[in-house]
């Protein structure tokens, strides 16, 4: 049996790169060579404990490869193939799918909640050599020539995740849009809200860094918290609130702020991962009467949305690559989870090289 | 100076029957000469002192009425046409109203929370023998011929807010939509779910007589939520959870409750009027990562909202006079709202003739 | 080699009952026998050399059966489980299905114009004793106990494509439509405008038992286009305009006075095929300046789909039996095509048993 | 009585500089000193005759002024605001504006087709000292400090115009677009489509300074019809056709190119006024199978609508002040309109300054 080596997760606080079985295709799956993978917020809550997955998973939601492995039924596509899949890998056949919400993928039957997100969750993740890619016809996005595995590795998840904050909250020309919290999700949520034509950007965040990131990702003004009441500036810099505000952190604080900086009517688009539970005080939100919309999104995966957002970095309307500050091997992705979880030496996202 | 009779909220518990003058239409509106208006639980918030408004306010928000004077610049109107007036008065031109957000009207200007609703509120209401309505141009609908007094009252403010319960909901074709209380307002979202297509309809209420009148109005089955866990059966009766759920009574159970019932990607409509903190349990709302959406919904109004809900009364597709299960003349309202606030003998809705 | 009995075309008016291999189920696939089809309107523009396929190839696509073969990767399923199969059969793993465009399906890849629609066009169909099923994850849906075959073989196409009509128009609560020919699509569409909340629903056509069914699917009002000018009527009748329009037949009359009897802003929801050059009057349409909105609609597809019309004839929202007016074997095909070409006997659908 | 001067339509190919009476608000209405406005291929229409408009009425319909004078009923504003006007002047309060349909204007009552569209065709319009502004109330706009007159005059009507014809074509983050004619509105609607998030888009003209302007508001690429089959290479750069196509002319060619360009389940959004009967071939649009859209729009208005294109050119968004290319006193307005018709001298737009 062929080995590789990956990221496997041992316990609370331990992980640690193994040499285990290279996986095989089978029917209507394919194998990946993974050339460039990252790290996610969510994976630190999974090292941490704070999600919980099954000791002995790879680990890992964000692939760019090479195709090596095509098994039965999947067409149109070549071993060597350069693609990127997405953190969420839908079926296409069952009922969610076919009903339009990918990322709760029944997997061929009904509804599952979050059942979409497979990869380092419920099945083998891409912190790894290879990668065993399912309903790989619905998932599998060819790379066009001169577009980077550097450009696309962050529409596997962050940029697919922070332009549907602006997706969902339906952001139309000329709307004022608050983003509360600057790490890449929330950057790719104030790209994805400019991208729509939003005419008036406002991040948020409490870090000089991020805030000056902000700006780089098409904010107006970027705000922080630690020295005003972003909701009072938010509400007077909009003339009476935002249409839309879009949450990327998954705090109290935040999804609470969010909701107190809309205009009657306006729409709060929630991204963030939230434990416990959450309190929605009367007043935010008009006793229920203010005709305000909160909508909860997961990052929106399958090929097609893959295809699209490439794209967008194709034609250069967004460029990701500022936002990948740094570079590991697979072996030393201790380090990189390190890193990534300080937050120091201005780290974003850490590009990962087996 | 003329004189009528209205009913004025002089303090908590305190509502009486007095000789005040007569109302006279300025630019822009009209006075209509009350001939039948009901009382809302709303009113009910304002008589026990749980809802403010202002001692010597004129109270009630439902009217149907003759048209006695127009003022400047309202046209294509009659004196003596018989009219039924929204619960929500928009003026037409403000940015609210101009988004389409006609119930966060901001009379001319900008939004305001709640700002359309304005009779018995802000401005005197329709417990009275005249109301001054403004705005007259965008919410004075006449009543065809053939159509009686009695099938549209209900149409101002319950049937447009138990229907928008559906609309916003965005019930479609085969959905399973559940509904959460059936008072008045869930009764007419019961009858909206059915109205726009839904496939399976659940009325959830705790006393036998809605039950059996949520079943007269539409659903398909009604549950009691004294008898047996109302959140497992819906689950078990739809596969796995409702397409829509609809709350209509505004308290921290009925919420919880419909979220729970939801499928992953499902939504909840909300028409209660909620005060202190809502609790959202990140279990009931997969962490935020379940594509949920919240929308909160005030009555919608304007006069070409009466029109489409009076043709869907003229053409028989909904028959709300069974709700109307009483009678009182103006001068006896004090007797109205006790029966009403007690719930006894079956009330669902009082007539109030001036 | 197993045989089986099938309906082939032959060439223009040539169908004849052949003894052809019977199908095997290869990866994704399934094999049913059949238990009930029926004869579509586009079966006979086959027949008639006005829609063109391949001599050899058995045509239907409205399948109703047992499942009798599953291929590999086909999960959730068992051999004998009672099921019904839309006429579009997407893949949910190609461009177009991904974006939601089922119907527009690309068979694993990008889109392709009408390619959702295979059975009896691009691969064998229904009228036969047995069918291959491509897709079949994506595509077979279990028919509950207590429903009938005849309840829900008209599911596959005709009703789905009819409702289409009122979806894809838009219809809201309070709507007036009218339904442009009451052949099975546009009764199927009239029942569909009633279902979504349209509190008027005229249907327009020049048979006498076609208006009567007209009514009794739903609409308020039939016109007989032999005795009026059904535009100016329909006009009169809604006030100025109706909101949507639904054409439901192809024709170059039935199109424009769809389009003649919208109010401005209103939409015209096409399910015909057309042939040849359709002309648009400038003056049908305010020359480009009413807001009009033209939407073309294929037949949705796909389990899901079916799930949601089986529930609606599972709670009696709508009852498609009426339409069933005829039945003969699979043998007497011919017999039937004649009698459903001839539209004599006040046939409507004629039910095909194997 | 107080005088004015003021561009009057005196016949077919004959407007004339008169002096006229000067206009008073009366109820709901104001009185603009106009300060800039312009002149719209609409007005040259007007001129030869093409779209017929009565004798002695004052043309243009592009207003940017100061108050002079407020009716009664109109709050808010101040004599000497400077104001933005839409070439749709809404009434708000009518059944189609209460619909949403701003631009089918009932004035108070039902719908009218185009009757949003009042300046320089049925009232009064622009190209004079003074302008009388129906529905003050919805329609004035005031100017921020810091955004100049000519940043905004063309928002009136080619900016709102070119952008609706993205936003009715429903652009998404990702999609191909294609824009046929890049006159003003069609150049605004290349801008629109790439504020909205198009990934790539195409425009389409035949004039070389065009084709330039074409890329410098935004195409990726610009291509000549007059050098290449154009249709054929949309589908080529888009890899099957176009998710959008916008025509922005009113010709048959470009219609039917459009149309031709898209992908199946692709919209067309048409912004052209069209004379004569439009034609559409039946493989032009799948037979009515492709899941094809057609939307035609009239330039959307109303003082929210201004307010929201003010916020674009505020922040940067868009810059239109290239498109203004050549300035006239409302003296020499024959002089401009004779340089506009002729389209000499790379004209876009000429300035009016009164």
């Amino acid at each position: 049996m062929q080995t590789m080596r990956a990221n496997i997760f041992c316990g609370v606080n331990d992980i640690r790169i193994e040499e285990v079985p290279r996986p095989r295709a089978g029917v209507g799956e394919a194998v990946i060579k993974i050339t460039l993978t990252t790290i996610c917020g969510t994976d630190l809550h999974i090292l941490r404990g704070e999600y919980p997955v099954k000791p002995g998973l790879i680990i890992g939601h964000e692939p760019v490869g090479i195709i090596s492995e095509l098994g039965p039924g999947v067409t149109g596509y070549e071993i060597g193939d350069r693609v990127v899949v997405g953190a969420i890998t839908p079926c296409g056949q069952c009922r969610g799918c076919l009903s339009g919400h990918l990322s709760q993928c029944g997997h061929g039957d009904g509804y599952d909640a979050i059942g979409g997100w497979r990869f380092g969750n419920t099945i083998n993740g891409s912190q790894a050599e290879y990668l065993l890619v399912p309903y790989a016809q619905a998932n599998l996005t060819k790379i066009p020539d001169g577009v980077s595995d550097s450009q696309v590795v962050l529409l596997a998840d962050i940029a697919s995740t922070g332009f549907s904050g602006a997706e969902s909250g339906g952001v139309k020309i000329g709307d004022a849009v608050v983003v509360f919290a600057q790490g890449p999700i929330g950057l790719c949520a104030t790209a994805g809200a400019r991208l729509m034509g939003a005419a008036f950007v406002i991040g948020i965040d409490g870090d000089d860094h991020r805030l000056e990131m902000s700006r780089q990702m098409g904010a107006d003004i970027a705000l922080d918290y630690r020295s005003q009441d972003v909701v009072a500036e938010v509400k007077r810099l909009t003339g009476g609130g935002a249409d839309v505000a879009i949450e990327a952190l998954g705090t109290q604080q935040t999804f609470e702020s969010a909701l107190r900086c809309l205009r009657p009517g306006g729409t709060l688009s929630s991204l963030g991962v939230y434990s416990g539970k959450l309190s929605v005080p009367d007043d935010a939100f008009a006793a229920g009467l203010g005709d305000h919309r909160i909508i909860t999104t997961l990052c929106p995966g399958g090929k097609e949305r893959m295809r699209r957002l490439i794209e967008i970095v194709r034609t250069g309307r967004v460029d990701l690559t500022p936002l990948l500050t740094h570079s590991f091997s697979l072996d030393n992705i201790g380090e990189a989870y390190d890193l990534f979880g300080s937050r120091s030496d201005r780290v974003l996202k850490v590009a990962i090289r087996p």
